[in-house]
């Protein structure tokens, strides 16, 4: 039965450059708080950190915006130059009103401004992309620190996103290696022994959900350690996460 | 600086029939593990046993389903009877598709079959609703817990809920009692000084998120504590979570 579990935040990362062993300054960062990694630990790893070392970073300078970023900048009030941004890293417009673009990215996520991003980055003429493939991000992430650790982990990359419906946003795994990211109770009986009926729960979801709690938005804490909460190891990816269009009722 | 969080599963809670006094109940359980409330534990109850301590439970054998209910139950294999409580706590149906009704509650709330469910009740031809007004459950628990503990807490009601786009369902706060239920970032600066443009932290919905880690859906653990997140003690109500129709691009 599941036991209590932790959340224990990483403090104390300093700032992310492109090519930075992401793998190295986190386990270093946690040494420095009297801390290690154990077996089965969950690392979750807030996308912006990832991209900076990834350099998923574009300088708004060098980007020239066609004639659609123009005209949508000028109805949105934003700088054209990071509507190109936005509108390069889309492969749908899934929504565009009341000033917000909601695309479907070229992975197959659906977030506002394809997840594109101006705030905490150290210039404010640049922007920040989601990685190219988080999935692969998290596999490297996890395999890093496997080298330096010794430790069998599993690691989620987090992103910010709003909700249909829900006022204000959570964070979503975009990212993961090494647990099953849905857990399947379907077939299950509950405990008064009927058939459950809908419960696929969305683990890497409320995972970094979770980790969101510790991390904020001002406290500098770009990720986060959950302890003690028993996973299936496996090698599916967060890409599984993204429901198949046919079963979609909200595209 | 926000440190370590637990995340604390309540065991041994006995099945709640209506008119059960659930801080009771719960102050019992956890003392049965050797633990204690402490002040500013958040508690997150799940739904389920809320509705059946508030009697919002439904015996088919007395509900007379309409035409549309019959015709709804053809389409979709279902009980016609469980159709009718459906649409009896629907509001407006945002969606009918796939063998899915997503529907807006009377509490605003935009879920699937308007929350009824019909898994985990004792007996195979009862439904349960969701309670009348979450935010006074959460009241009312709390209330309750502090009668009885004398410790000041926070309630958050959960239910498991799917999402569009993404495959899986997660935890949502329904109620809430005693913490705010949204961070609001906007106009801080990040730590590189620039202003947070859109960060808006649905904080109840991750914690309900966390506390269905330790919850599962066999587990029996219809409860949990967040203990160590600091929040902001607010009247606010988890009603504050649903976004006004005006800035909904997914009606």
């Amino acid at each position: 039965m599941q036991d209590t579990i932790q959340i224990i935040p990483i403090k104390q990362i300093k700032e992310i450059r492109q090519g930075d062993n992401l793998s190295h300054i986190i386990a270093e960062s946690l040494q420095q708080q009297q801390l290690s990694f154990e077996n089965n630990d969950i690392l979750v790893v807030t996308q912006k950190i990832v991209s900076k070392a990834e350099g998923r970073i574009v300088d708004l300078a060098t980007v020239t915006p066609s004639s659609f970023a123009k005209h949508i900048a000028k109805n949105h009030k934003k700088d054209p130059r990071h509507i190109e941004i936005i509108l390069q890293e889309t492969k749908r417009i899934v929504r565009m009103d009341h000033g917000v673009i909601i695309s479907e990215t070229h992975h197959g996520f659906i977030c506002a401004n394809a997840g594109v991003d101006e705030s905490n980055i150290g210039n404010n003429h640049t922007v920040s992309l989601l990685p190219q493939d988080p999935d692969a991000s998290a596999e490297h992430i996890r395999s890093g620190l496997k080298k330096i650790t010794g430790k069998q982990l599993a690691v989620v990359i987090s992103d910010t996103w709003g909700r249909p419906w829900r006022e204000g946003q959570v964070n979503f795994a975009i990212g993961s290696s090494g647990l099953e990211v849905l857990q399947d109770y379907r077939g299950e009986k509950d405990p008064y022994g009927y058939d459950l009926q809908v419960s696929l729960i969305a683990i890497a979801d409320e995972l970094a959900a979770a980790a969101e709690l510790v991390m904020g938005k001002t406290k500098k804490i770009p990720a986060a350690i959950i302890r003690g909460y028993s996973y299936s190891p496996s090698s599916t990816k967060a890409k599984k996460l993204i429901r198949d269009a046919k079963t979609d009722l909200f595209r």
